[in-house]
């Protein structure tokens, strides 16, 4: 019933039941694991792990190198093409392998077999490994120097149709690479991308679990709408008009955890928003969620550093930790943008001295008006890396819809603005945009903010090399105000991140009578330009916290009742953050977009288009959610249109 | 600006960091972990790991013990209570430890503080730890050989508000422990609960993902609603008319990524079914969702016995795989179930022969029928365990509304039965049930198979022990029919698990024959009989998948176009299964309900009773979704019931 397997040879005795198939083979790249295993007739067995246990594979295509010379092995894999009537090349996710087909005449039933299959075809084959002929190895090839000598194929899946060929090369529209995901999927760099998704992810729950005792806690995604959660999706539930709501994070049950003495909780939590046809953003998302009692925001602050450390991905070089700090304030002075993209310069300059004297007209406007100022960014050699010399080849202006009053391009024949040109450490051929206005504005940094990003995303459009690729800029932004006044009414303030967020402690007393000036306790951490993360000490105290809710927030706190009475009832001083971990993993593979590290992502208005969903459902079916469709008064052909 | 910490005089040099608080303390139980961290003014750092690693706290409560005596220590915890105004007993997620209050004069100050405090509110002390005198010690305490002496102490929150104390011994009502859940959770029982699945979980995932190189995938939950998929929750989306739906399990996109050629995939999968008010079922529930290529059906089972054992509780005694094997039939035959309990007997018996010359009426009409059979099972002792003597204390016929023509109770003085005896092997005492009718019927095997579970759970309720609540059995129940008949329509078919599974090889020709005879690839895994875990091969043949759809099971194949069309592009041969997490756990640490090992459960009417979800919705919020509320005619006051 039980064999010796022919890996013996490797110095370790392998058994295999006869159960029908094979537990597993030796991999000798990974370790083993010795535990009784299907013992019918022996009480120890080897169960051996690695990419090719339980298989009915020998070894992947990939791993197969001059060190498996002369073994026996059995591959499993796809048709990548076939050579000349001599070689096919067999595919798995591990990479590519030639299979030589035999040509002598006692072999021209198996290789008849060979010819007759089609690309992306699914077959075993048994064979043995030799080095390929001098002269014949293939550098370009990971396992270019050897070759299989197929001594048996048995076809498993015939491929009959393909709307595409699964090649790199081959440029296929987004709306076919999502209609046929399961074959984009096969694509090198998307296999690369969801492995290495897996694995840091698999990291970082080692890191929170294993090393500092997290506990891994699920929430529930069915919850209750939370007071103006406009973008939440609704679930009708059996009870009629009662619908539970897809939550955009598990932030009250983070709290209600830490309040519950769970002392410490992670969770890759599927979090949700619909924000209909906004660019890059998917209507489900994961967010590596985290909460920890009895902490500090610097505690907070080297956790997430120490967690981003371990579970960075080899092949992406060091990063070193901590990582560096910025206030808000710094962030827009500098940078005009609270996420600011660090690796390169041409940051904001205040300039207003060198204008005092002007006579421009909308800088002597701006000027006049209480804390008037002049900022500047100076693009090097901005104006002479055209090739038709034409310094307007640069300017984004029209992007932007940029009026003249509030930018202007300033040339260096201008001989009034010497002074400028030391302020912005200026040189011939550079480029200086200004903007004017009072200081607090939304508009005179953050314009500059957003020119600076389009001025450098051009430059490099044009081949110009401005920030490396391979260089990875984290930044932690804190000190961010507790409240923003409101957009569509200033006079009353809304929370600046969320109403949980504690204020810097040596702000608190400014609550009650100058809640503009509170900062909190809050900290964002931005990989790149992009922010990645956001988190906070929260309120522990119930009436303090109501004091937010109620009085400066003008919300109504019976809502969130349960909220505050936990926190009466013994909550512990807590914080914790959540990181995005679509937009994280995108930018450290270098994917354009956050659907090139999801498996099965919708286009950007919210479809799937393999599946087509959402879709149409009868009358019948929504009877017990008590619930009916509104259809629009307008005729219903849009319905079919099934854009991107 | 950093500083040498106390721990030194343990051997290793830990630094910590000015940057507002403490980074990590050592805690000498686990590993440490040197990279560089938070180097202001140094470039390497000991990084701490641990359960007190980011904290305010030095230790934990629970860790305390002799060999930490004259140790400085912080502590963060709750007040467990006072006593006698001497001590305090101070509580986190690790345990209890008792705090001295000091009683001199000059420390005046901090016993008032102490003595102010509230049950339940949160304090830091720090403190010194010493033994205890001699006599004082508490063997019941795991640290009841040490306390801490107070030196100072911060109140962190005071607790106000307690529905119920948080002790074991108080009973609380399964509505009230829901709404206040965050209390609840607080008890040493559920802790326990949610740090074994979290551990579990994470064992799982080590298996899978680093020793057997499984790639850990999310899969949407915004999906399509599956053809007849009646218990699916729908999310109305901005299309008018189009729902996408929350779906009952990632079988598509399992499937999916197999012919994506990811090769092995795992995921702990969020999954949905609106079951209304099923006992002991939530809406929302986690499945360990599987999927590999190229393997059979005894790989996946080497599989997960390979992960059971891998992840399973140390405390929990050893657990031995393979694990047994029991065809459906045999199931079917000796336990009138599909799930049997195995840790106990009473299998039923064919006692058919015995009776082949009564003349009771029922058995007489029973054994003209084709395929006629009588079943019996025997409970041993059944009828003299009872005090009374009263051997009818144990039939629970009124349970069941058996009718007198299924079941009757045979009982010894009827000397018509020696042959009866002898074949149930009964002895002076026991209690026989017989029932009769045709072999195949839904009734006369599975009615005593449900005789069987409800006897040993009246015994047992009766005190006597009947199976050890130490063990467990699991069991694979394999060779299930691959179709059943339809109850409504019993001359059509429909798919005994679903409509993807494999027919077992020997049979697949009958599958263009005799459909009802074909058995499929599919295999439960039952532990303690209740099914944990189900799977089977899948088809990978486009052919046969259409042929099952539409010829056998009358279903339109359109709605799964993409699947079908996904398997003729090169689908590997692939099979794997979900494991019920929740069910699983919960048999782990033997709670009555799988609301206990859940952090938020929904009561069985599908409430969250702490927020009251599901909750109205303004029709204003609800017009982006095209939706409107169908009140019922009656009136509406039913809603506001919030009964558990």
């Amino acid at each position: 019933m039980l064999f010796q397997s022919s890996h013996a040879s490797r110095g370790l005795t392998v058994y295999e039941t006869s159960r029908g198939g094979c537990v597993g083979r030796l991999q000798a790249s990974f370790r083993c694991l010795i535990f009784p295993f299907r013992s019918f007739q022996c009480d120890i067995f080897l169960c051996l792990v690695g990419q090719s246990s339980f298989s009915l594979r020998s070894h992947t295509c990939g791993e197969l190198c001059s060190s498996h010379v002369d073994e026996e092995v059995t591959l499993c894999g796809w048709i990548q093409y076939l050579r000349q009537d001599l070689f096919v090349i067999l595919r798995d996710f591990s990479g590519l392998v030639q299979i030589l087909i035999p040509q002598d005449e006692v072999a021209a039933q198996l290789k008849n077999a060979f010819l007759g299959l089609t690309v992306e075809s699914v077959i075993m084959v048994k064979g043995r490994v030799r080095c390929r002929p001098e002269g014949q190895e293939n550098k370009k090839m990971s396992t270019g120097e050897i070759e299989v000598c197929a001594e048996s194929m048995e076809v498993l899946n015939t491929c009959r149709k393909l709307p595409f060929e699964i090649k790199e090369f081959v440029k296929k529209s987004e709306a076919l690479r999502m209609q046929y995901r399961y074959l984009d999927l096969r694509s090198p760099r998307m296999q690369y991308n969801l492995r290495l998704r897996s694995q840091m992810v698999m990291k970082m729950r080692e890191y929170l679990c294993n090393l500092h005792r997290f506990v891994d806690v699920e929430t529930p995604t069915l919850f209750k709408r939370t007071p103006g959660g406009a973008k939440e999706f609704v679930v009708p539930s059996g009870d009629p008009g009662k619908f539970y709501s897809l939550p955009q994070s598990p932030q009250q049950f983070k709290q209600l955890l830490m309040v519950a003495g769970i002392d410490r909780y992670f969770q890759l939590a599927r979090c949700y928003r619909d924000e209909g046809s906004k660019p890059d953003r998917q209507p489900e998302f994961t967010q590596v969620d985290i909460e920890i009692s009895f902490v500090d925001q610097a505690g907070v602050m080297s956790l997430i550093e120490g967690l981003v450390h371990y579970s960075w991905p080899e092949d992406k070089g060091q990063i070193n930790v901590p990582f560096p700090s910025m206030t808000y304030e710094e962030a827009i002075r500098d940078y005009g943008v609270d996420k600011p993209d660090t690796r390169f310069g041409m940051k904001l300059v205040d300039v207003t001295t060198a204008f005092q004297e002007s006579q421009i007209e909308f800088i002597k406007d701006a000027l006049l008006k209480p804390s008037g100022c002049i900022q500047a960014i100076c693009v090097p050699e901005g104006t002479v890396r055209t090739e038709s010399g034409d310094s307007h080849s640069y300017v984004p202006t029209p992007q932007l819809n940029l009026q003249r009053s509030q930018c202007s391009l300033i040339s260096k024949q201008i001989n009034l603005f010497k002074q400028l040109f030391l302020m912005a450490q200026a040189n011939a051929g550079d480029l200086i945009f200004i903007t004017a206005g009072p200081r607090e504005n939304v508009v005179c940094r953050p314009l500059l903010g957003k020119l600076r990003l389009q001025c450098v995303e051009l430059l490099e459009s044009y081949g110009v090399p401005v920030r490396d690729p391979s260089v990875f800029h984290f930044l932690w932004v804190v000190d961010f105000p507790l409240f923003l006044p409101k957009e569509d009414n200033p006079e009353m303030l809304e929370a600046a991140h969320h109403p949980f967020t504690a204020p810097v402690p040596e702000d608190a007393h400014l609550l009650y009578t100058q809640p503009r000036k509170v900062r909190g306790q809050h900290y964002d951490l931005v990989l790149n330009g992009c922010e990645v993360g956001g988190g906070s000490i929260r309120i522990h105290n119930a009436s303090q916290q109501l004091y937010v809710l109620d009085t400066i927030l003008k919300e109504d706190p019976s809502l969130l009742s349960h909220l505050l009475e936990a926190l009466d009832s013994g909550a512990p001083p807590h914080g914790g953050i959540a990181l995005g971990l679509d937009r994280l993993v995108s930018i450290i593979v270098g994917a354009p977009s956050i659907r090139d590290i999801i498996a099965f992502p919708k286009s950007f208005r919210g479809h799937d288009l393999m599946s087509r969903a959402p879709d149409f459902v009868s009358e019948e079916d929504l009877k017990p959610y008590h619930i009916s469709v509104v259809w629009p008064s307008a005729d219903i052909e849009g319905q079919q249109d099934n854009s991107v």
